[in-house]
């Protein structure tokens, strides 16, 4: 790295840490932060320890909130639970605009192969959540490959000795790829056509 | 953007201020920095702003330094001068590790079109050099488009009444490409292969 002086040497090291960010994409950043203004750089630095410390999960939900519990959970139909793996996911059905209920965020899928089992996703907290609430219907949205389909069937016979209905979006959005790529419309009619299991 | 909380909202948009990164890529960007550690989110934030801070243009080449002047000012063959657009192809220039003279950064090339006359590039600081200075050739390596060309001309004729070689850069180079992104097996032919103007 001597082809750079320390100070762009450590930021370029920096912005490499981001997904899909190489030695040329990082040092094409790095000029940029040179060029910026001095109070639009300390906007930038700033904003990211902003969002790092007013950024929590909600107790409830598990998405990422800056208020406890999310506005999602606070106003909502909470009859209604989309069980989903990531906050990407919640972002994803969120930009289709017309899902009135809440969330549950696993924070991961069951996989045996990783070692990730029932105890390392939020089930439990899940299964609390249905006893507890009023909820009527609990949405798997899980992604249509294998581990997506596994968790939904667990969650499944998990559920329904709850009496609670258990559905699964519909395979519209095509099989092996990731739900939070799907287009509005598609993931739209995969919500429209879930089946129940 | 009411599709992100706030905090997740305002890191995005910073984001997407840095070279071709659009909202989906910001938004990935984001999300990483929300789940890396406290203290990697810091050194994140510390690195902007110690570049920004740190980072200054040298007195004599005008290219970027921790210090003044330059170590590669300080430590080289003053006698051969290689004038360049960016500071980016002086890194270009030094990834070929066989060039051992100085550099002339003019941060700009003319440009009529844009209304880039002789006084907004660094010309005057060229002909002081080149006057004080032993400098015996003057190298002059802008991108071999119009206005690089133009630029090169310009120069020659500048510099030709001061008894100086000036050359350019052979056009090893593909025509209308980016300096910046030649490989360096052509840029360092491209150096080697100099005509005289």
């Amino acid at each position: 790295m001597k082809d750079f002086i320390e100070p762009i040497a450590r930021l370029i090291g920096a912005f490499q840490k981001l997904p899909g960010v190489g030695q040329k994409t990082a040092q094409r950043y790095a000029l940029k932060v040179i060029n910026m203004s001095e109070s639009e750089v300390k906007d930038f630095a700033d904003s990211l320890l902003y969002a790092k410390n007013n950024v929590k999960y909600c107790s409830v939900c598990g998405n990422y909130t800056d208020r406890d519990p999310c506005e999602i959970c606070g106003t909502r139909d909470r009859s209604v639970v989309c069980v989903v793996k990531d906050p990407k996911d919640v972002m994803a059905i969120e930009r289709i605009r017309d899902y009135n209920g809440v969330y549950h965020v696993l924070h991961g899928v069951l996989s045996p192969m990783e070692g990730v089992g029932p105890n390392d996703i939020r089930l439990k907290e899940l299964v609390a959540r249905v006893g507890a609430d009023n909820v009527k219907e609990v949405i798997v949205a899980t992604n249509p490959d294998v581990e997506g389909e596994a968790t939904a069937m667990y969650i499944a016979r998990l559920l329904k000795p709850l009496g609670v209905k258990v559905s699964r979006i519909a395979q519209g959005i095509s099989i092996g790829s990731d739900l939070e790529y799907a287009d509005e419309v598609t993931l739209s009619k995969a919500i429209e056509n879930r089946r129940e299991l």
